[in-house]
């Protein structure tokens, strides 16, 4: 009996995995290691994951390479995890996450029925939700009009989960998560911002006027919350929003954080307007009532996850541990 | 000026094409003739509309016929029609409702976004709210659960809208029906069943007990319904229910009403379950305020819409005009 996770060298499948597997768990992973690095997995490879590099929006190879492990230890369950996370390379081309986020999904789905892999766990966005202004955001809600082809993509794959469940899936369980930061980072604001200031140690240009305000989730924090869920949820089909209980913390903390941590004394220069790019929703209430209904209890804010995130990819963007 | 209609010579696309001729418009038209009929287009054509023959989820050809039609008379508005509307088949084979549901809206975006073209207008469905049981299906309503690839496929059609309305368009118009009947009908239950009683006079039998119950919605209600959303809204992006004011009828007065017109005395042979086949939603609730709200008044409810088309669809079918 095993589980399969796709986007295993991502920082949520490599962290899931390192969880899983402490738990006596037998994992499988693949990754096209378009976003994912290759030392991540060298490590996960020594702690007992069975690894291949697959890209699993080519059906022929993602099949052939799920069969294979499927016969070597059934599969009970799949986390998919693999999507295009680098939301401004999907604005300039579309076609990146109708592949890379949608495609995935349907393609992790036929296979499933072809080989009865009954339970689905599935990595969603907030994302999914758009700009609904100072609403607050539950599961609930509607409509949902994401303002992103990240955001679009990843409803379209809970649309098509949603279906595979009345038709074949014995459980899907979705998670809409905001902002997760942590290391292996690959992207985001925070390793942005320290990239620019190992560039420039003596001043951050921002993007907008740093007002922008976001609820932020560690990557621990957010293991946890979809381990909890997993265990304990008996919906057919369960969708949960995943975040801090807080409303968030500003760009503008972000940037005083990373400076205050990498290179003390830098100048912050702002832009002006509340939106920093096509895409980005500037601030948005979270409810994750349903989450703590289930049991679940959130030990880091927002700011302490920014704190930490930053200690960490400062550390890895600087080669130390 | 011009508008384009994709799935023209479905029932919805050609009833709207002619409404639209009929005030004056000029209509291009393109369908890839799959479901909908060639003598329907040749009376379009007659009418004045400007058609071409393509399969609109083969990119190239799509791009090179709206580029021709755009050089002739520029479009100013999409009507995107075009979509798989056989739900069986789609759950035979879920590439059916990606490529002709999903991928035809793709294109349709990419090609708006090269050409300029501002407006879309997009036939969604009912089915991508799933099955809520009695809860009252209003557009604010969620999590959006849809148990068909037909409906999970027009959820990401919407998301795939919302994401292009940030970028791109200026507006979008998104309207969720239910059943639609009327002719050309080309699918659904009253064309089975008058077959059906056409095949065996004697005896119609029906799957599932009868009692499930829907909203139908005839076409010419439901063009009223767009073409008056088309004219009054002024949000960026709006999605309207579209529906009669009713609660729907069953499948047993479906199945009546077209004994009575069709076969007068024939048997009618009930199976088991509330639920006709994977994919159908037993019964529903659903809200219109937000389409009243804005002042459209329906003329006829599920029982008259049925009749309507009842009488319409065994004179198609018995050859009678």
């Amino acid at each position: 009996m095993s589980i399969l996770i796709t986007g295993i060298a991502g920082f949520v499948g490599s962290n899931l995995a390192r969880r899983l597997l402490t738990s006596g768990k037998s994992i499988f992973g693949v990754d096209n290691l378009s976003l994912g690095r290759i030392e991540v997995v060298h490590r996960l490879v020594e702690e007992g994951v069975r690894f291949e590099r697959v890209d699993i929006a080519d059906f022929d190879s993602f099949q052939s390479t799920i069969t294979k492990f499927h016969g070597m230890d059934p599969i009970t369950e799949i986390w998919h995890l693999a999507a295009n996370s680098d939301i401004p390379k999907g604005i300039q081309d579309s076609s990146v996450d109708l592949r890379d986020t949608f495609i995935t999904t349907l393609h992790s789905l036929k296979l499933m029925r072809q080989l009865g892999i009954p339970r689905m766990l599935f990595s969603s966005t907030s994302a999914i939700y758009g700009d609904l202004g100072q609403q607050l955001l539950h599961e609930n809600i509607g409509p949902l009009l994401p303002i992103s082809n990240y955001g679009a993509m990843k409803l379209a794959s809970e649309a098509a989960i949603s279906a595979a469940v009345e038709a074949h899936l014995v459980q899907a369980l979705i998670f809409r998560f905001p902002n997760v930061i942590g290391v292996p980072a690959t992207h985001g604001v925070i390793l942005d911002f320290v990239r620019r200031l190992k560039a420039n140690p003596q001043r951050l240009e921002v993007l907008g006027d740093g007002t922008q305000q976001k609820a932020y989730l560690h990557e621990s924090e957010l293991v946890d919350a979809m381990l909890h869920v997993s265990a304990c949820s008996s919906e057919r089909i369960g969708i949960y929003n995943v975040g801090p209980v807080d409303d968030g913390v500003t760009v503008r903390f972000i940037a005083e954080e990373t400076v205050r941590q990498a290179a003390p004394g830098a100048e912050i220069a702002y832009g002006s307007g509340g939106r920093g790019w096509v895409g980005d929703v500037p601030r948005f209430r979270y409810s994750v009532g349903k989450l703590l209904g289930l049991g679940w209890q959130p030990r880091l804010g927002s700011a302490d996850a920014v704190r930490l995130a930053v200690r960490q990819i400062v550390a890895q963007e600087h080669g130390r541990k």
